[in-house]
């Protein structure tokens, strides 16, 4: 397998850790997602080819193919290039949602192609997903990922009605994680195997994985996370970290979110920082990791599959210290 | 059940011929489609209930239910409802699309919860639909579906990409309504019963029913149709009226549609309807369905069956005439 030039250091680490059988692994997974995504005869697909080639870390497939461990087979490679499918037809709906004309420091399908097209390759993308796990007849792997995709939705949904308003809980906010990002996550670790302490492994760090994107959102640098610093704020979007700021100084609170510019919004993300949020809301990702390794004592498995589990978890942390 | 005050009368031609059964099971479907849309602990569905609402034919699970006639059990009205989910998702995402302010009369999801609720609620419509099959194992269904779901995108990417194209073909414009509308009636079919002819039967009507559609935009009136007339001249969608009437009188071809206002929009559908275009397109669409009902003759059930599904087809078109 030809390594992306993108992979950043933690996934390097668990390629590494596992070379007897991982890396063949996810090169199969990419040829799969070549061809769900082409093969359309023209090239309808060319907005999804540039999603699938603006890369990223194929956290979801490594998941299902670590859980799954070095004996499973193709169903287990069709379950990983899936759940990539319905991951990257949301990252372009999303790019719908909130008008971004950047996605890891590259121009949006949006962006380039308009609305109306980023809409329809995000159904080909989630459509495809379905389709190349029924036509395999997998019927528990369609189960899973509907059911996942279901919460999906409710969570954009939820976030979209939550929008501007300055009471959002840090409860509805967890709430929201859960749906929109742990519950996907939590989803990769079972498509791979249904085993105990995996559903609470892939939940916990997906949790964390959103909590950490919600200070990078606030912290940037721009150079690292390829879009501009507050971007949530103005997209009306409250996440924890404005919420524990807010704890600490409640005039946070009364920002009119509605009538901020790129550079208010910076200085509102100085003020949050000011208040040591982000450091707060770092060690609570920390913790659910933690806790998420120790769920993974509870999956009968080999030592070296739960070694690399836990690196990945390492890696969701690592990518954001 | 009670009968929605909507339906139009061709449906209620098949319902008052089919009382023995089809009533109780098109209720069953309604409230299926209730269970799946709400039942998410607060109000996240209201948009989506919206959708239901607003009603419909409900051709698709009429089809699914006639084809598989009075044994079908209740994955046969889980498969009805499943495919309305899909329809009504790709409605309210064509929405956000063209940004249109009506669909049926009435305003749709994208006008009355802006663009980004509506395609988090299309989303949410399409996820439940597998989830609804895939919950029963329903894994030919899945298939089925996931196929055209598929087929649908590519559809509306290649409407996307021909838009404003004043040299789209006939050719090409039939391929895009296989996609976007004949292979879910086509679907519908199948996921009724997997029989010789009903894949021919379904995909004749949805076509005819297409083509019957692009009439109406270009001859309203808007009291009837409940939008403006040259809806999709407006949208950029060239579409086989205007294809016909450019082989009467070439200059239509070089109306610029960028520059279409709904006053000169209005103009050009009276210039289209000037050529005897919509005859032609109307002839074509009358061949289509009587040649959707000679395949019907090479499926093997009962006359009740046949009779009702060509009664479906005589409503596709009766509902234009």
């Amino acid at each position: 397998m030809t390594r992306p030039s993108s992979v950043p250091p933690p996934v390097t680490a668990v390629l590494d850790a596992s070379s007897r059988w991982l890396p063949a692994r996810l090169g199969e997974v990419e040829e799969l997602l070549r061809e769900a995504i082409s093969g359309h005869g023209d090239t309808l697909g060319e907005d999804a080819a540039a999603t699938l080639q603006a890369g990223g870390k194929r956290l979801r497939p490594m998941l299902v193919l670590l859980c799954a461990g070095p004996e499973g087979g193709a169903e287990v490679v069709r379950a990983a290039a899936a759940i990539e499918l319905v991951h990257m037809a949301t990252l372009v709906h999303d790019d719908v949602l909130d008008d971004a004309p950047l996605r890891r420091g590259l121009p949006t399908v949006a962006a380039t192609s308009g609305r109306e097209r980023a809409v329809a390759t995000g159904d080909l993308l989630f459509s495809r997903a379905f389709d190349l796990l029924a036509d395999a007849g997998d019927a528990r792997s369609v189960a899973l990922l509907a059911d996942a995709s279901v919460a999906l939705a409710r969570g954009e949904l939820a976030q979209r009605r939550d929008a501007f308003d300055p009471g959002v809980s840090a409860e509805r906010y967890f709430e929201r994680c859960r749906l929109k990002t742990a519950r996907l996550f939590e989803c990769a670790c079972l498509l791979g195997r249904d085993q105990a302490g995996l559903r609470e492994f892939g939940a916990g760090i997906g949790l964390a994985f959103q909590l950490l994107d919600d200070v990078l959102d606030v912290s940037g640098p721009p150079e690292r996370t390829g879009k501009a610093r507050g971007t949530d704020l103005l997209d009306g979007t409250i996440t924890l970290p404005m919420i524990e700021a807010a704890g600490s100084d409640p005039s946070i609170r009364e920002v009119d979110l509605h009538a901020l510019d790129s550079s208010s919004a910076e200085a509102l993300c100085d003020r949050i920082e000011a208040t040591g949020a982000l450091e707060r809301v770092r060690a609570q990702a920390l913790l659910l990791v933690g806790e998420a390794k120790q769920a993974l004592e509870r999956a009968s498995f080999g030592s070296e599959q739960r070694q690399l589990l836990s690196l990945v978890a390492d890696g969701v942390v690592q990518r954001y210290s």
